[in-house]
């Protein structure tokens, strides 16, 4: 967790970074949402990393609510590590990112396809507009929202373009 | 930058998070992208990093290709920093992390709402199926692409419930 390093940043994205903005975060939770591992020894397997960082990722997520844990009947010693709601709710994010990566970071063609379960359609996550269809990236605009404080607004730094 | 940090994963996620996972890199193509940021001492001013970080971030996003660099006539000591369309397709990602932080991490409303330019509609990034409506992040499935290697995903630990 990068925790309150983003605290200068009035944004949501900067919320979400130090949640699971740290190293292997977005990662475990790959696994955990699209693989269905659930225990810690199948995300060190997968993961391959220090199992003290595996240690300290999963204790974050059941921290900020991402992840429960939960004893296993039989085995005093282990527990499952399973997503909330809110942990689930990171796919959109993680579909948009792995697509990025397919264009632009990937060595060869798509290694894993996103398919809808319930017809086998393939998944992206794009940009909609409440009133019309997909818009390129090109097309999105931002204004402040109901959140945002005066005064952090009025020292941003404009846009010396004169664009809007 | 991330380097080979997620080298031993094959998945066009973690090679995403390898050029734009380490800390403080979205936050700057969100400036970029968004408040159409393009100086060193504007990313400087709003986002209060250290200049030693931002410079290795821009200088790592000018190798990526994420970002070009341009002179300024008449301040050869000065540089602009503008996003190619690679940097630019990070859209989608950023919109989707925003409004997880919107629902799940900000403390209040949404600071900053996006809205397509064309039309002032608020804009999403939503999963959607090629033959269907955005659907639920639980009707998600995954299944290996033409890039996926066979001995990778032969070692992969399975999911623990049966489900598919």
């Amino acid at each position: 967790m990068l925790g309150k390093t983003y605290d200068s940043q009035v944004c949501s994205m900067a919320r979400a970074l130090e949640l699971v903005g740290e190293r292997w975060s977005l990662l475990i939770v790959r696994d955990a949402l699209f693989a269905g591992v659930t225990r810690f020894g199948d995300f060190q397997h997968n993961l391959g990393i220090a199992t003290n960082v595996l240690a300290s990722r999963l204790e974050a997520f059941v921290a900020a609510g991402i992840m429960e844990r939960r004893d296993i009947l039989g085995h005093p010693r282990q527990a499952e590590y399973v997503l909330t709601d809110k942990g689930r709710d990171l796919a959109p994010a993680m579909v948009a990112l792995t697509h990025w990566g397919d264009r632009w970071a990937a060595p060869g063609e798509p290694p894993i396809v996103y398919l809808h379960a319930d017809c086998g359609g393939e998944v992206r996550a794009d940009t909609v507009c409440e009133r019309h269809a997909p818009i390129p990236a090109g097309e999105i605009g931002v204004r402040p929202g109901p959140g945002m404080p005066a005064a952090y607004l009025a020292n941003r730094r404009p846009r010396r373009d004169g664009a809007p």
